[in-house]
């Protein structure tokens, strides 16, 4: 299982992935969900996978050769588009091409062709913009009204980013947000877990500035466990008895 | 759907459930989900049920039909049998006699039989327990290491549950945290919905002291969603920044 969570907002993104696969209950091992690509003022897309991972994999290196060949063969890629959009189709493409090789095969097999992405970034000239793309390979992208999208184990971390992200919400405080969604769900489905990877962007950087790698033994994350163990036992009992 | 939560607690029983019913979206209806069944000194019993509202309403039925015969006909029913062990065991003998009855019909019609169910209770001479009880009619129990049973659209409430209740929260507190559990739930899936009942049990006090129907405009429930959403974000800035 996986889960990942993207936030739109007015000074720019938050991502964040936890890097836990598993087939089974006795074959987990750890893979990255996060891929950014970047180029310096000009466009960071960073891009985060749920599903089969032999399936998101597929489509990550798709995407990958797509970028490496470009500009040289003069195709569209992750690294040439001109917008978020265009950047969102490429990954639908990439997710239809693999359905078109492996679906038929997995079917036999009785494994679901299963896959779900998250792609955030921006572009010179444009302001930042956040997607999400199906299996099927079309996509929705988030607004200011709903400004943060899910995929994979989901409804754990839903409810504290109903109650509290905004569009206006700082990049910090959003990250804790995505942070305690984060933990909501490591605590509740054992298939979700650490490392994670998490990366802040600030709008109109066109660059990497913040990203980093939260291991189990993670310092900073401990805190923001028990700092909102404490805050959330301590609301409780602010909050009147019933009668 | 359906959201029912029961919390076992060294004090006695939380019992709580959302009264929401529906077949497809446009088809949404009010039906309680807690039936209880009490003969002061001597014995309270809470059900809270989820899942096909068909079965359960045949379930319920089939209970309080034994519960009217006895003792006259002296058969064991809810009424008089002497564990609360034994009152799970009559439930899942009435799922199974509506089973045995429906399931094949409504198979041919494409709709599963789903069933699930939270006993919860005292007999005079032993402690509250709790159960849950599934569509083959067989259950589990709650203990004090897991004193929490979810029935319905259970991930969304699960964090909250997780952290905070314990079998040695108060009644108070933990009615407080089944509220706010039910309140993520009601914010993040619109089939689920008011009017709620709350039943707090005391123990040893085998009878109903408190129960209340919550309903929309419920002013207490009202408070305890401001005050705990006020809360949490505050505690979010207690937090510290990611750096």
């Amino acid at each position: 299982m996986t889960y990942c969570v993207g936030i739109l907002l007015d000074g720019g993104l938050v991502m964040l992935a936890d890097s836990r696969t598993n087939a089974g209950f006795d074959h987990i091992a750890t893979f990255r969900k996060m891929t950014v690509w970047e180029v310096p003022g000009d466009r960071v897309i960073v891009l985060l996978v749920a599903g089969n991972l032999a399936v998101t994999q597929a489509v990550v290196d798709l995407l990958s050769e797509g970028a490496e060949g470009a500009p040289q063969d003069g195709v569209e890629s992750l690294l040439t588009c001109h917008t978020l959009a265009a950047a969102a189709r490429l990954v639908g493409k990439a997710v239809r091409e693999v359905h078109a090789r492996d679906a038929a095969a997995l079917r036999e097999q009785g494994t679901e062709f299963a896959a779900s992405f998250i792609l955030g970034g921006q572009i010179v000239g444009a302001p930042p913009r956040l997607f999400q793309i199906y299996a099927a390979g079309n996509y929705i992208e988030a607004t200011p009204d709903t400004p943060y999208l899910q995929i994979g184990e989901t409804k754990y971390g839903k409810p504290i980013l109903d109650r509290l992200v905004a569009f206006g919400s700082g990049l910090d405080e959003a990250a804790k947000l995505a942070l305690i969604s984060m933990d909501s769900t490591l605590r509740s489905n054992i298939s979700v877990g650490p490392p994670l990877d998490l990366l802040i962007y600030e709008k109109a950087s066109l660059k990497v500035t913040r990203r980093r790698s939260i291991g189990p033994e993670d310092a900073y994350f401990e805190t923001l466990r028990r700092s909102w163990s404490d805050a959330i036992a301590a609301a409780v009992k602010q909050v009147p008895d019933p009668n």
